[in-house]
């Protein structure tokens, strides 16, 4: 089986690693070369513009957002050059509307399109852990399947419409983003009575919130290390709107988007641009007026 | 060790009866008799007024709320009737303004105050394996110190001033409640878009949120099992509130709060008074108006 | 008719001269002399204590607040030393909690309670023309109708039931406060774009929302000029508290009253304690880092 | 002077009505025919396609949304078909990302452009009395200032920058949203205590809300009359998400926004789709479950 991937970020590199590893032979582009060299050297064969990874029989991408999938399937003409009956495999996580117009422009070229949008950060992503929403046609997932379990520690089933991945997917940041604001604006409670931030996030992380989100981005709040980014803060906000927008398109309220949202941008204002989404600590502490108090 | 207990909810039921299996020698009194027998069973001694089980060693309280505290406390007389020395330790989830005016009223009598609220369910109390904060005087709880290990899982250090405990017991309430309306609002944005709650939910609760809190909520709002509660949605409400004034008190603003308090309140007014806290999930389907749709 | 007044504050004392100038033999007291030389200039009784107001057939009152209203008139007895027959009325802005027990306390007594809290500033209570809002027993506010329109320019009945007239107060000013907190807002978002704050609110205020309101805080806004106060904004900050005490009380969410309780905390930790309602102005300018970029 | 008008709605045809009136040579063009009848009938020239009533000095245009004026400016390539050197004015109420789009695509043709929307109903269109918010070039604007002067009651000049005005009118009606917002759940409030809508509304408008806005939707919500919109709700949703999306441009927090944005999103949910604005009192109303009470 020839299969081709598109787009080696930190994330897509790592997930493409573990196809070669798992011994098929793939085809890569990126638009820029630094992340090639590795998958090459590991056997991949390269290629100098997109399209023609899309020449084999199923095509992964994971490129950044909306407008990258846009300006390089659509646009660059790469779902143009798929022959009919192509599967196409979407790993990126984009907007419920974008979903749907991929879904139509697949359908119309006669093309497969699976989306298959993850959660994990690249570390588990290299080590082939990663949780994978999978929507879409039948046939076109059982025919990826092996392909997909190369490279996710489980396969989450979501149905034949590939925007239900995609929502899921924004649920589930909306839930990230939400925990995270919820540590900030507790823990700044807390440092406001003369409890530690460290010591009130180790209490609740190793308790009642004992999840790889809390402690991973709690860790980062106790620290108060903000950089680099493990989830950069826009991405965060990108998020967050994507699913508000996900929201409006279908009449569901969220209220506790739209104080994430101005926490995101407040934080933003306040120069977190290449911090990490745990910055919202940031936001809530000067809220608070904390850092004027001899408090903490 | 002469030990009195006040306050024999189902908590406190549960923590005086480690207590006696501990070999502590306990007098004990209760509003009503129904739960005094069990306790009296196991081998307490009970008494018909609460300033009687206050004339040990050591008190120790779990009262409902302020209102419970205050009427048997103060106005009650318990406090006036102990002698100088003794040790009160308050495990009821209470006000840090109550907070503050028991360290006085204490100070003021010569006893010493120690606040232990606890993290954990009548079950997880029964255990003995209950999280339990501990703020007070160094000398009072190095004394204490056997008992509290006799009713706890881990005690966790909060300094010498009581309030401390208590504003990170708040804290903690406020993040599950944040945890229990961010499902909520997620799983309505799932269904909006076909994906059944009890499967958005599942992929949550066993990937990036697999803690307690998640859990059990989660587990509810999936069967739409609402009661009988776990945590009474007034008791929810009622902590977040108290959260607010803590907020108020140290001028410290939380946005989760004010959105918690809302859907709270929809949800009593539309009728969740005797439900469990995972019923917030009916207020964002109502707002979704999802029940009318033909979806999930 | 033999008529007290209670509470010499900036209202209260307008209010007081306004009955004196209409012919009404005046007994005040208030808890500081300064505000009394005035009234007794004018030609009112001054008194010792606040009981011997209350011996006539109507007492006023105009305290701050809860606590004041709670400290004089319960705990400081002068409830109890009225006669049966004689008649309340309140002007003071309470919560509804106070409200509905003051009508009880009353009824015990054998007092008529009329609850009559006013819209408009000292300079409108000076010249006689604030907004009224009666309720109460018919006959008691029929006996009294000549003092309040001595004092108002003019009178809203709200019915039988004294809460009702106090709810109406607080709806008010929750919608005052929104309505300053709306200019904050969207003037902020104008200065980002380079409108001057000045240019902004002159265009709405003399458009739009050419109403009292509006110009009042709006002009205070556009200079700048927080101090001193008009309503200070430790005073919206209560008013807000207690709109949503109200509705709590009565299942009602205010989804608004939350994000104008958490900016006007931000105002205060930011040091607005002595300033104007209006300076929620300089909250939105933080969160947005304005005075950090070059422009207005 | 020859001058053009794209886009005869309610808005637009009373516009033009007035260009003609005031003796200008109008050419006019629509979508649908209906509108056009009355134009040519006051004397303006009818054509078939937008690019033919760009021929002249001046073209105004008064289309729908972003949508509308993507379309038929820059898709339909009117912009392409006129000469350098023209001016166009935009009246319509756009996103602040078009509006700089918009000037960029102007400037490329050596176009001159002007923003110039306008605060007013169609009655107050018809009567000329607009307040129009204007900014461009000043040659631009001194061209064509009589022309606005017959459309308009009052010139607002905003600057150079033609998004300026586009902001401006953002933060105008989101302050509007606010208003009805606020008196919605305000009039809740006092519903929940037995004061009508009616009555409370009458209170609050002819006294401290004494202003169009106000008076405006107050009356339609008092007398729960929400057919036939005068600002139908969907349209107040997507000024509230522009309002948003002008914040997020400039990274200004707007708190309020995201309370509004959810009840009317609630409303949609509800059926309010064809409904005037001030329908967000029946969210308020449903969250208090206030018809499910026997009050009011």
């Amino acid at each position: 089986m020839k299969v081709g991937f598109i787009g080696l970020g930190a994330m897509g590199s790592a997930m493409a690693s573990n196809l070669v590893a798992a011994g098929y032979q793939l085809t890569v582009w990126n638009r820029s070369d630094a992340a090639i060299e590795k998958l090459v050297s590991l056997g991949a064969k390269a290629v100098r513009t997109p399209d023609r990874a899309a020449q084999g029989d199923v095509l992964h991408s994971m490129l950044a957002n909306d407008h990258a999938v846009r300006e390089v399937l659509l646009d660059g003409g790469v779902l143009d050059a798929m022959d009919p009956g192509t599967v196409h495999v979407n790993h990126a996580t984009i907007s419920v509307a974008l979903a749907r117009q991929l879904q139509e422009e697949h359908a119309r070229r006669g093309l497969a399109y699976v989306a298959a949008p993850v959660f994990g950060r690249p570390d588990v992503a290299a080590a082939g852990k990663l949780n994978m929403l999978v929507a879409g046609p039948s046939a076109a997932i059982e025919k990826t399947t092996p392909l997909l379990q190369a490279m996710a520690g489980k396969l989450w089933p979501m149905g034949e419409a590939p925007e239900r991945a995609n929502v899921v997917k924004l649920a589930g940041n909306f839930m990230i983003v939400t925990a995270i604001e919820s540590m900030a604006e507790a823990s700044t409670l807390a440092r406001a009575y003369g409890v530690g931030a460290a010591e009130f996030i180790e209490l609740m992380t190793s308790t009642l919130f004992a999840s790889p989100v809390y402690q991973g981005y709690g860790k980062a709040m106790a620290e108060q290390r903000f950089t680099p980014p493990g989830f950069a803060l826009p991405l965060g906000l990108k998020d967050v709107m994507l699913a508000q927008e996900a929201g409006f398109a279908e009449q569901v309220p969220l209220p506790l988007a739209g104080v994430l949202r101005d926490s995101l941008l407040e934080a933003l204002a306040d120069g977190a641009e290449g911090m990490d989404l745990s910055a919202l600590a940031r936001v809530s502490a000067r809220r608070a007026n904390l850092d004027q108090r001899s408090k903490d």
